[in-house]
């Protein structure tokens, strides 16, 4: 069916492309030809029985072909004045086709990321499978802003029995990521009157971005072996942002004396402790210290997240709350994005109910925690390389002597080796007289990718060590 | 192992759950005690030794459990002067459990639904295990804040196909559902200088209310049988919120010369045309009116959406950008959630490339089809009511001659008989002068639902329309 024609009063061909129906084909011949200019505007067309006999169609799939161009704006149609190519921009030209999907690093080291490769396939698409063969227009009709009640109450229970918080459904909040949830809170905390926040110093720049975003100042505290100095918490101070279990990225947890001093605050100045549990599943020498959400439920805030054991695209987070931020906190989620998606919620729900989440959580911590004392082991090896933190989570802080070229250089030196890892000196707030220092994450990497990446990394700081003073 | 012991020093009962192992039963019991106010702040602890004792364990499982507990901060250890218990506020009311679900009126007939009883399950799960089954680090790890590639090239050549969008996956953003990308580019033309957005009257109050937010002013449009009336669109307007395949709610599309003529407005003054095609896929009298994007790409955001087709909770939305758009809406989005979630983009990347989605489309539009079939006839046979716009879409516009009872009155009517409508009342900006109306949705209920949905409906109308006067 491919045909041309010229038209009589147009020198025009046409291609129709046999693949699609007459008209349709016709359609898109047209609507190319007047896109890229062959066809210019105020162009009169062929009549539609000229046309339909030079093309060997019928006059109606003709007509049909210029009623729609008209309707959609390609064609003016004036009675007894036939039908004339309107007033189109000619197609600009086509840009780039879409960059291919960069690679990963060679070496994935980063921090906070977990084994991906490791998801619980099976157990997801079997959860998924229930999902869908349950009610569909429960699963997906117009959705909870607080999040799936499903997904709320597993929550709920699953954080009581694990990290020992003290909460209900009707207290926790989904949101879409933890970078989300912290963002509504500082919303909601601006609105409130709020204007200082405490923040470890270092700690996630990401994080410290989102909260000074809303317009709230940050007031750094200083991290030691006891974590975050918590006498810098005063009147002044009207929220703080704390990693307890597992100082981010320094990997020491907070001394009980602070913790108690934190819950103190909180009870006499009304202060808000946002306590960001992000890898609390992972301890690797004992049993994980609890929330400290548990000795001030009703000032504190606490953040948990599915990226750390799943994985981050899933973008599910939590957040258990004091019931009077429960409301403010619901509707800036509302006002954001409506509702988090449901599917993945539920079937969240599902894999936490059905104690598959626990399984996963527990093969992934002996797995991570071999990972953890190789990584050790031949750290042990390097001169000058001090492991810093408890046995927890899913990086190291390695701090390096004096007598290691400067951080950036040994990064940019990894870097072009394939590595990816970070480095403490972003993190700080402050980082003049602070140690140089490198965040190896060991989770990131599939199983058969770790030893080689130790080596890598080994081998690469080895190298870099001995530009020293050159 | 149920066992309780009373305190040499303190006169307290503890019961050791048996379902939990002995240490885990101690810290609970102990935690549960202080929460609770039984173990007030200050309290001696027994020795290790002595409680070991009493309660048949361990000095070990004792002294592991007070380290816990010390490291949560319930409990405070000076060496030499035993254990006491911390400053800890008792535990506040349980708070009332979480309401549960509440049930959907007994009738959806809201407009805007599709009939998610009919979502194409086994589609969706062999294309979630094909997905599952692929690259989990691709599948899982940190997300793209435009949406996945392999979605954006599905959705740019959907487009092109089915609504002759003229764009490529380098312009499209995937966000959370239309409204997150509504607001998204609402902020984006604020911070560019933008002040005035013209919308339809009536229009979406939501949308409405989402441009509103960011500070921009909305000029009304008002709508007559050829759609808006576009002659409003002057130098003062920055942009224009369009729905003109199928006006929202009135049903009317925009006609050609008006495509034109806002078209030839934005070249002219730079404004920027944003397009919802929120039901374009449906149309049931003939082709659907091709994308207003499409003579006009440079000045046109082209809006699409999942909700209509598979179901809301999925937040799956879509936006083709002008070039210069891309970069600063990717930025917000970023800043606003760092990435949709990817597991569903990748999905339905799946489903519209193996060309299931089209399929569902197809038949969806049948049914659907049929269904408003079925509301005119029975429209017809009710005096004062009038059926509005043309064949296409998920809900019908009915105008409400003089002689009813006020728009008010008879929503609630129907609301008391489980029936969920809108009305048109609330959709205008300015309802002065403009005639009352019902805004039925068709597609919502399960295909077994809708004749009794319908049966339930016109009982409810003929009954309201009796008490005109009354």
């Amino acid at each position: 069916m491919r045909k041309s024609w010229s038209g009589s009063r147009v020198d025009l061909h046409i291609d129709l492309d046999a693949s699609q129906g007459r008209r349709s084909a016709l359609e898109s011949a047209l609507r190319d030809a007047i896109r890229q200019g062959r066809l210019a505007a105020g162009t009169l067309l062929p009549s539609t029985r000229g046309l339909a006999t030079e093309l060997g169609l019928s006059r109606g799939t003709v007509t049909a072909a210029y009623d729609q161009l008209a309707e959609e704006g390609y064609l003016t149609s004036r009675p007894g004045s036939g039908t004339t190519v309107a007033d189109i921009p000619p197609e600009t030209e086509a840009s780039p086709s879409a960059s291919p999907i960069p690679a990963g690093p060679r070496h994935d080291l980063r921090p906070g990321l977990p084994d991906v490769s490791a998801f619980p396939a099976r157990a997801w698409l079997a959860a998924t499978r229930r999902v869908v063969a349950g009610s569909r227009s429960v699963m997906l009709g117009a959705g909870d802003p607080q999040g799936r009640i499903e997904l709320r109450t597993a929550v709920a229970d699953y954080l009581g029995r694990t990290r020992g918080v003290v909460t209900t459904p009707d207290r926790i909040v989904i949101t879409s990521g933890y970078y989300q949830g912290l963002s509504l809170l500082s919303d909601v905390l601006v609105r409130s009157g709020a204007r200082t926040v405490a923040v470890e110093d270092p700690s996630h720049n990401v994080f410290r971005a989102v909260v000074q975003r809303t317009g709230l100042a940050v007031r750094p505290m200083p991290v030691d072996a006891d974590g975050a100095r918590v006498d810098a918490l005063t009147h002044e101070v009207d929220a703080v942002l704390l990693t307890p279990s597992h100082q981010y990225p320094t990997g020491v947890p907070l001394h009980p004396s602070r913790r108690q001093a934190v819950s103190a605050w909180a009870r006499t100045t009304g202060g808000l402790v946002i306590e960001d549990d992000y890898d609390g599943e992972y301890r690797y020498d004992r049993q994980p210290v609890g929330a400290l959400q548990g000795i001030a439920p009703d000032r504190t805030v606490y953040c948990g997240t599915a990226s750390k054991t799943l994985g981050p695209a899933l973008r599910l987070a939590w957040m258990a709350l004091p019931p009077e931020l429960v409301k403010p906190v619901v509707a800036a989620k509302q006002l954001a994005d409506l509702y988090t998606e449901s599917l993945s919620q539920l079937v969240l729900a599902d894999l936490i109910t059905s104690h598959a989440y626990d399984r996963h959580v527990r093969a992934s911590r002996l797995r991570y925690r071999r990972r953890r004392e190789l990584l050790l082991a031949r750290a042990a090896g390097v001169p000058g390389l001090t492991v810093r933190g408890v046995p927890a989570g899913l990086h190291t802080l390695v701090t390096l002597s004096a007598d290691w070229p400067a951080e950036d250089e040994v990064r940019s030196f990894c870097a072009r080796h394939g590595l990816a890892l970070r480095g403490l000196s972003e993190l700080h707030i402050d980082a003049h007289g602070r140690p140089a220092g490198l965040l190896i994450g060991f989770a990131a990497p599939p199983e058969h990718a770790y030893r080689p990446a130790l080596d890598a990394l080994f081998d690469t700081l080895l190298t870099a060590r001995s530009f020293r003073g050159a």
